[in-house]
């Protein structure tokens, strides 16, 4: 299907200074936790989305424009977060999200894509064939996904606080969680 | 169950600037749209943030702090953001929940609220009896939900652009709406 680029990339501008509003100077009580055992805590979530900025989105879109569907995505590391977070505090990993997004933003804008382009397919080892268009929607996509789960970990924190008001609010009804 | 009000108070601080910085000047495509017959969309939620503010929490504290369980809550109108919103756009929004929200935190840190003001109960029409500490909770964990909310609406508009990648996305598969 296709989708409207300049939203796409408005919506992918926006995530590192929502997360910087949201998230810089909070209390580690609400950002250091996850929500139990083998889960993500936001800072967790934020290492995550500097993987993918490294890894998954610009590598796999160049991947497509220059291999089509004869090389296959390389595998996205879904533990390579805890490499990227390794002694840093929240604050850096806010900043360095913030610069590669930046990065890849302009690099993907310098691609001034046009309808061949984002029809474009790639081969995803799982998936099959996905197009270029395909693979920008899900960018935006999966930051939301994790916004959705950063407010979903945070509000877990409050599930004992609220008392009766639990049953009224929907973020902790939610089993929307990402497959691996 | 107690919890700790400065960490309630430095969410309920950063809320307004995190959706700021998330939607304002964002395409309306994604801030006008919603799920479906009978949803919200993102500028919607803003408007029933502000409606909150108004009406919701620190006029519920006070009705705790002056009579408490002998007078219950006024009852909330959970379509009363539309009266919010009429005419506005969602820049008038943003705008007017950061200086009503400032407003509230600045009341709720006049109060320097003790243990003991915490613990005080008030009455809700169908939840009975809740406490000071229960309604500060919620309106923390409050905005969560409607943050998570947010995300989910505007990661719909993204359902059929992502493609096959719609079975890895968490939020697409999102049933934590909120109860009426």
């Amino acid at each position: 299907m296709e989708h409207n680029l300049q939203h796409t990339i408005s919506l992918l501008a926006r995530t590192p200074a929502a997360l910087n509003a949201l998230l810089r100077d909070l209390p580690e009580a609400l950002t250091l936790q996850n929500e139990g055992e083998n889960t993500w805590s936001a800072f967790d979530v934020v290492a995550h989305l500097i993987h993918g900025e490294r890894t998954d989105w610009m590598p796999r879109a160049r991947t497509i424009l220059q291999f089509g569907e004869t090389q296959a995505f390389g595998p996205f590391n879904r533990l390579g977060h805890i490499r990227e977070s390794q002694g840093k505090s929240l604050a850096q990993l806010l900043d360095e999200f913030a610069r590669l997004r930046s990065e890849s933003l302009s690099e993907l804008r310098t691609l001034n894509l046009q309808p061949d382009d984002l029809a474009r397919r790639g081969w995803h080892p799982a998936l099959g064939a996905v197009t270029l268009s395909e693979l920008l929607a899900t960018w935006a996509a999966h930051d939301l996904t994790h916004l959705h789960q950063i407010s979903r970990i945070m509000a877990h924190q409050y599930r004992q606080a609220v008392g009766p008001w639990s049953a009224y609010l929907g973020v902790l009804q939610c089993a929307g969680h990402s497959a691996p």
